[in-house]
């Protein structure tokens, strides 16, 4: 209520307002966090929630009837989702504005005998009221649980308004001086010795090639049987509701696109996009690295194919420097968490393909691109650099197979130096994945 | 129908594919071309939209009484909005795929034997299978008002569903080989001499002083008279779902800025934003250049305010060089056409503020802000170099006074020499301009 108070005294132009109602359509068929994800402030601006995360997750879990135990989930999403804002740079202020029941009553009647806010009190609000007293050790228990250093509470007695804004405006400058110090201080502490984690044995092996004898008839054979069972299978995911996410990761030249179009040509458009991943634009540098794929992750029904993702920050960002040490260190677990919410939140599913060639295929590759006049665009100077770098790749690779490969959302060789094998291969990925999930 | 099949043979990477339904509760509180704005491709990228804006006009409008009516309002709505588009460069593509009658029940019948589609046959699809007859009129009527030389239709006799295929894409590599031959042929002949059509006669004369005479404490006064007039005046387009744009242009440090920070500090802010408008970013620039204003207009009930505003096109861009003569020239027209398409489908208002300063009067505020350790973040060598070029920008701003000062959305020059008249001045006209709204 004090919102109107309090950014009185901003600059209109220099913060976005958001005031959050019951999630729409398209927003109830994404996860819990997706559409506060795509309403975070761009770096160097700020976001004002006028109700938040917070008051979505009381609202939405009050009504159901295991509410103590799915609260769990939401408190560690939040938790989850607040540390990552935060390694990330963001300064996170959360007010509680507190009032007593009666005075409530009185705001609220106040507003009623005003003709022009008089309709903005509706029964529901007034249900609200009526159950103050239930809902406030929930909100306390809620309010304790999620105060963490990151991101911590500060509780404001309103009744009194001008109390209150001096007491939010003053907590909002001493958090900020605090944090500029702190910038400060960081910055002369720059260049010291940082303790390098060592990659972890690594748990997937990666090959180029199959063991098995076939022939390419056979593969093809298979191949033309799939097809009808994914089709089936995407319907049915469909009408269920049930999101699916296929991750393509791989070398240059290793047949991510002829994949990605032999397993997306038999299933039904209408309910399945790719998403080409290329370097972010300026725009996109503004926000939080997971946004820009957080943004396309596919609604109940949906299959969002990524040809490259979020996985680039632990593979090329790494190997040609384009974020810190301590920013990709940091990913693999960021990323981790994330798959994880979009799949528990979701009920969906993530499949991830690393598609593997020899350094040898590669080679007969990128000369077979550059001597086809039909192919000679698809092969670049950066090819080339890339390719010298293929032992600093390898070490990268081998660690994001490692530290990335969950239970819930493991990764899948694919052994593509042929590459009807490599089709085959994800199209019975995918098809298992998917059965797997209804 | 066919879409499956259509897609089959492109790059799954290459294009988008949109599905249009019903819109949605944000969708419907736009304008009805708001959202194919939004979806409309990239430069460079392929958007196929199953089902369109064509038959969202059908299907709205045939429920509605007087619908032969307001067809034609909508009609004239798809017409511009396609020779925007085409304008700018976007090849479009239009195919209507016929069928019978009876071919449409044997197809409907076949999915609903088949379990995998069957709950896709909804009722309301049968109800427009029942109504075919009363609808082929209404369509072919549609289909020739809007056959024009930049957006022409194809009618594909689909009965034949491979003939249908081949109709279509014959049709798409014809008219994309005519279009590259055109823009081979368009560039030799650049360099030619192009007929520059004169600016109008000025119709609104820019003053930077008011004639009347009063004191600073008048202003004040009546400035404070007018807050809680405001804040009314703002609950009540709220109420009405009437949306109301604010557009501010005027001369470096002819106090914008402040204007803004004052006439919106009593509104409620939940209903209202400032939209603060910089440089295109490079995605932003893949677009046509009025996407990114019309991404922001208010939905019903908001008041959007452009802290400068797609009059760039015609100021900045125009004196700078940043877009070729025909591009401004164009713009005028574009400009008042979205502008009336705004107010006519959304029944809101515009507002458009030029804030008038003399050239004397920028220059001491540029010392003043030059010399003030707080204030000389404000003033950059863009700015200095804007004022050498005044007289440029005299011609640029009289001609877009003249050109786009619309009896429905009309310039309003604020005479900013005195930056409390005109914060007054500001501030009377957009109560003037709500209560004439409502």
């Amino acid at each position: 209520m004090a919102i109107h108070e309090i950014v009185h005294g901003l600059d209109p132009r220099g913060y976005a307002l958001h005031s959050i109602e019951k999630p729409s359509a398209e927003e109830k068929s994404h996860s819990f966090l997706w559409r506060f994800w795509l309403r975070l402030p761009a770096k160097g601006r700020i976001a004002l929630f006028a109700r938040s995360w917070y008051s979505r997750a009381i609202s939405e879990e009050m009504q159901k009837h295991a509410w103590e135990k799915s609260l769990k989930g939401r408190i560690s999403q939040i938790n989850t989702f607040e540390r990552q804002l935060s390694d990330d740079g963001v300064v996170i202020l959360k007010f509680f504005l507190h009032i007593t029941k009666e005075e409530q009553k009185i705001r609220l009647e106040e507003r009623e005998r005003n003709p022009l806010t008089a309709w903005l009190v509706t029964p529901s609000i007034w249900n609200i009221h009526r159950h103050y007293e239930d809902s406030l050790p929930l909100i306390d228990d809620f309010i304790e649980r999620t105060d963490t250093d990151y991101a911590p509470w500060t509780l404001v007695e309103a009744m009194d308004r001008k109390f209150a804004i001096l007491k939010v405006y003053s907590t909002i400058i001493k958090t900020l001086e605090k944090r500029i110090e702190a910038e400060q201080e960081n910055k002369s502490k720059k260049g010291r010795a940082k303790e390098i984690t060592k990659p972890k044995k690594n748990a997937v092996k990666r090959r180029s090639h199959a063991d098995k004898d076939y022939t390419r008839e056979e593969l093809m054979e298979t191949f033309s049987s799939l097809q009808i069972e994914v089709l089936e299978l995407q319907y049915l995911l469909f009408k269920r509701k049930i999101p699916l996410i296929i991750v393509y990761e791989g070398w240059d030249a290793a047949g991510k696109g002829g994949n990605i179009t032999r397993v997306t040509r038999f299933m039904n458009p209408l309910g399945c996009y790719v998403v080409p991943v290329s370097a972010p634009t300026d725009h996109e540098q503004g926000y939080h690295y997971l946004r820009r794929f957080i943004k396309h992750f596919p609604a109940g029904g949906d299959i969002a194919i990524f040809d490259r993702s979020w996985y680039g920050r632990v593979l090329v960002e790494r190997v040609e420097g384009l974020c810190t040490e301590p920013d990709w260190q940091r990913a693999y677990q960021e990323i981790n968490e994330m798959e994880e919410d979009f799949i528990s939140s979701s009920g969906g599913g993530i499949v991830k393909f690393w598609l593997e060639i020899s350094k040898d295929e590669q080679l007969k590759r990128f000369n077979e691109r550059a001597s086809d006049p039909k192919k000679v665009y698809k092969i670049t100077d950066d090819d080339w650099r890339n390719r010298e770098k293929w032992d600093q790749y390898e070490v990268a690779i081998d660690e994001m197979l490692a530290r990335t490969s969950t239970e819930i959302a493991p990764w899948t060789v694919v052994e593509s130096d042929d590459k009807w094998f490599a089709r085959v291969k994800a199209l019975r990925t995918v098809i298992a994945a998917a059965q797997n999930l209804l």
